[in-house]
């Protein structure tokens, strides 16, 4: 567990790891992906109201919790601007190194536009390897041309 | 075309566009994948002196470039920590947004380590969508745990 | 004028410059608003090769702009993160201040997503006023909801 | 909801969520804008006495908030410099990329000045669309020429 | 002289070194107040057609000085974000020390409200004083009280 | 009222504002000036054993408050490196944009030296104008020439 | 005794000690180095099931420890990007002033890739000189050759 | 090859490239150690004149990089305060994630001092490993009690 | 008194006040100077057993403050990276400004090296002096040449 | 040899080396200190016309160099915020882990003020030592105390 300074992030991740249940156990009761659920008890992400009664019911949350979590939050406030940690600073380091490349074959492959980080989807999976185990993250979000005028 | 302080990068992109070949044409005649070609035309990957002698043949290179591409460079150094480019800018929102949310499935799948950021590689490929194409971008990272002694 | 790091930025403006043609003006030539052919000249937007032509002709390029001007650049590599300049400030300023009005506003009206800044189009109008002229500027973006996976 | 830092901000925000009404109804009861109420809210602007009373009694607020709604507070001082949230950081992309741009437009039709970000609106409405609705933001603010002396 | 990235800059400043002339003294063939004259210099206002021709023949500027005096630049780019120069950080100082004390007396004495930036003079005086000459800087800037809607 | 971390500081604001009493009327009381007097209170000014009495009384400072104003504080402590308050923003704006040529003009009148920020006094006055207010800010500091040795 | 913002490492620095207890004592009864005992109590390491036994009897944990040393935390949140303590700081300034020389020996002896941080040994030595003792500190990490593909 | 700011540098290591010789190598030829050639030649170390006749020779030096490398640097200049080369952050991270526990463990090895960076030797081997090479990196330092007076 | 995150320091200052003693005071019952007494009480200097005892008794310090003060501390953290204290700012500028020229200094009398900040002694003196009393702090320092090897 | 970004400095510190003399050396030709010759050379003190005329004599400097160390620079400009270099960061460290124990001090001991750092001078001194030599850096500047007003 980390210290989070939103006290409803860490009542969130405090009531998940009370029940013991995976994020992808609370996606299947969900009908959602694990990821998504994890970014929504980080609070990255919004649930209906059917999604927060689900939710309420399987972690006993609080109502504070349970009015939290359908509302949009203050999207990356948790997150330093650049990341400490070094799962995640992985992430930042590959922007960084490979930044220019991606948006060169994008924009040779699309045109001029980028991969939206709203319609958007992340995928994680493991890929068993004798040489060692093998985290696969795929992003995959719409491409959105630049709208001329 | 972007300016960059390095001028073997603007040497070796205007090169690139002066035969007018894409980033994938170049990977099937060096048989690499068409990110990488990408990375190392912007000196963030290293090509082996096979690798250069086929490169320097086919994009015409002088001397100094055949020689850069085949040392390994301060990676990284041309991008902002920040970055301002609203394509590159959405990987790094990505990571500022579901970081949390990636660090707590991998561990949760994988226990205490990353994914590595070396041993790696990224594959970019256009998925059809009758409502907007869709960017498919994949991180494929060996697991590394953290070691303990 | 100001002193741009990018010389082809600094090439377009002049050329512009030289042939003392409003954005407006500009504008017209191409088919374009004068707001989307000032984000072209510095480098912030892509012209077609029809567009790049006209423009050539008209502002009488060299190779390097008329090569330059269709190739995604890296958007806002001439601007610092927090500006200096009044004008542009205010801007800032006005995402500082009321920016978490806007964002309340927008989840309350349209739900739990963003303006796309990509599918999205400025437009800057005089409105005379007795107590002085009045600037207005619209920002008209694709309302984009925050898909669930 | 998101973790202010400003007991107040919090305590005003809880009032309005726990009385069920949207910012334009407020603005209806106080005959201001609905992004203007959402300013006051987070305390971006101030309120007249007779604003202030009507509030209090619409959102049964405690003598701290009615007080506190009345002065002038230190604006910004809850959003980074740069913003993580994605709908509050288009803004700040906008500024970034087409800073110089609408710089250069507002010049070149006013002359040597600014838009104010005092003497200043917002307007957020939505324009429906088959392709997907569309978010349009308007600033209005009075054009200030520089001063000579 | 100092070291001006900005190359007008430096031709400026070098031609009024060239003639001998202080700003006092360009002021008065200018109509123009010496602190003004300072800052159209540094290239932080505009001069209208008349004034440039008079400072083109004052300092025998070349056509590209000419020209850019003309022109509204991008205002405070020389200058870093938080200033090394003594003189000028303790303009820094008074705002970091004194700010919240004279906006609290400013909305006491004048109401929710800014002074201006644009619609603003400086003077620089000198008091005599036996011990120790005095700085009396003044800024002279119009109330711009904020609007509500 | 803003939100400030220390709390002395929000027990002195919160104690004239309980009294109604302006900056000026405490500044008759102690025979100060009033932006003296709101420098005291935001602790960034220090007060004298018989002020510090005076105002004790006044404002029925407690304990902790009347000891508290009475010792030099870490002076800009609560003051963010860059602004995000408009108004105090503006003196920063002053700094960025007109910084180099008060320097130029201060060395020209007076030689290689400053404007002190502590022999100094800050006057603020309204100037009235039928085209709106103006806000006057004098600042008065004694010139020190560099010393050489 | 430093202060961290985290409640739990204070406490697990209280309870060693509380104990009077070296981190190569601890070391010993969980047949762990010292160094990775101060990582283990820093949250900078995770404990499994056994070793979070042995420590929680040891030290006499309360559940809170017990259970957040067995999770992965969020690594080097706790210590500011550059360094202000001395002792760490010198290891910042050692990256920072022989990081390029490092870097070029380690290409020159492995070829194109990094040593690993996360398989990766830290080990501190005493070592006893007439002209004053010096500390040795070795990293031993894996080195990964970058991966082409 | 990178692209350093200072030509020396970029020279000094242009005349290595072109001689081929190794670190290790010209360490041979000077009496000193593969780590500190490299620091001497990225201009972190300085030769004593025999060092630097010796180099001249050897590397065919020009009479500016001959009298450069006899003179104490500006160290550090040419590395950002964070490093974006995965490699060289590598050290940053390790400072990151085990200085608090590096501290902790000197100081209880040692007591209240430092491990110097000034008197101080960099070794690196290569570590034969059936699961892969590894990198050994060890810094021998003084240790600096702090003197209390 | 100033507002320090740390609660020690806040009640080790607050004892030293309550008990009206001056530095050099309590330096004289520790047989210190008063410098290092003030470095002690903030917490940038540890204090043996016997000097604990004696501080303890003095000050009545609680048994928090009495171990804490005998275990190093995380030096700096209480101390903004660039001071906006005027006081402490100008040791900032002496650096700043002079740096170069001292470092310039040093290394022609000394050689290639630095002088150490941890075997090291400050004194405060004043200088008495018609034209106003003189404030004369000396740093004294072990001068430590860079190692070869 | 530092490579600085302005070239006069470049010029002055070359022209230096050239004749061979040490800052004593010049000082002694000037009537002035090694420091302040030092500060002069790296454009941090400005020379009266006479000191110019010996200096340009002395060290044959060109007419671009005797005009500019007649002119108050832009102090500071050539050092980073926070410096790299360990001689320079030595001192920062100072302010950095004493500045707060400092400013204790002299506040007790001269009142609510500041040590000058214009109206200053700064001695350097060997200080032999069996033990190894001392560094003895002297600041000595007037007091200032805040006035009141």
């Amino acid at each position: 567990m980390n210290y989070y300074f939103c006290p409803v992030i860490r009542k969130l991740i405090a009531a998940k790891e009370a029940r013991g249940l995976s994020f992808a156990e609370i996606g299947k009761a969900l009908g959602r992906d694990k990821v998504w659920v994890a970014a929504l008890l980080y609070r990255q992400a919004t649930a209906s109201k059917e999604e927060a009664e689900k939710l309420k019911e399987l972690l006993e949350l609080d109502d504070e919790c349970y009015a939290a979590i359908q509302k949009p939050s203050m999207r990356g406030a948790e997150t330093p601007s650049i990341p400490s940690d070094p799962l995640i600073y992985r992430l930042y380091e590959i922007m960084r190194v490979y930044g220019p490349a991606i948006k060169a074959v994008v924009n040779e492959m699309f045109g001029d536009g980028i991969m939206s980080a709203i319609d958007f989807m992340i995928d994680i999976k493991k890929q068993e390897d004798p040489n060692g185990d093998r985290v696969v993250i795929t992003f995959n979000g719409k491409y959105l041309p630049y709208k001329k005028w």
